[in-house]
């Protein structure tokens, strides 16, 4: 069993990288019709009437494959998850370039900085720089996610 | 047919509310399955050993959900979907409560600032503050999504 990598053990300027991934046409569909319903994210001849072109996934697909990737990478190593409390929030989420059916997605997440909670001994705050990539190494997706870690038990 | 609501037409100050929406503990365990699989969001049992103290949904799930709540505002009038062009992100997500199996969550969205976009004549841009409540009217999500809006036609 790996050990916990406890809030302590995180140091600004560490980062690990996402394996790929790709999205179908199927699911960029799917998740837009459940979430994200715009005549853009749901057929190319919309998408053709706008500056999309042709059909392009929710914003807030790519997101959530963004969060699957790291997931993923964390429990390649289950003593990041054992330490993994959520998240308070995100800053700066940036769609920078649209995701399109058979795209392949890859990505990393590097910390950029960590605080202590004042109001909660037991876990410590990590600011991460979460950037997808994808196949043609165009940065898609870039946001700064506010996670919460445990720390050492005392 | 509606008229479309143009970047031209859209108040600093003027508002949407969303209709509710109830949220079940199979969705929020097939969300977290798909896209963010951490124990806490998995199971009660799991979720029991963090501070989430029983299932709570995936931060992005309830975001998705606020998306889904947004468009069916917009649909409802469908000349604000005609106009709508995406977004080019997202500032200050914040996941305020835990949302749980059972939850209806309602919302609304305010326009909080707007500017021409210099690069694209065709779109202007509108950032909005939207809140998502749970039933017992306590802030759960506070985003500030940067959108583009069509401008109207010369």
């Amino acid at each position: 069993m790996s050990e916990i990598i406890y809030f302590e053990d995180t140091e600004v300027g560490s980062s690990i990288e996402f394996e790929p991934l790709t999205v179908s046409r199927e699911e960029i569909v799917d998740f837009a019709r459940a979430f994200d319903p715009q005549p853009f994210h749901l057929s190319d001849e919309a998408a053709a009437l706008t500056h999309f072109g042709s059909l392009a996934s929710s914003g807030w697909h790519t997101t959530a494959l963004a969060m699957k990737m790291m997931v993923a990478a964390w429990q390649a190593n289950p003593g990041m998850q054992a330490a993994s409390l959520g998240a308070l929030g995100v800053d700066e989420l940036r769609w920078l370039q649209p995701v399109r059916p058979g795209d392949t997605l890859h990505g990393q997440s590097e910390v950029i900085e960590k605080k202590a909670s004042k109001s909660r001994p037991e876990m410590g705050i990590v600011k991460t720089l979460v950037t997808v990539f994808n196949q043609r190494d165009e940065p898609v997706l870039t946001m700064k996610p506010i996670a919460m870690f445990r720390t050492r038990p005392a």
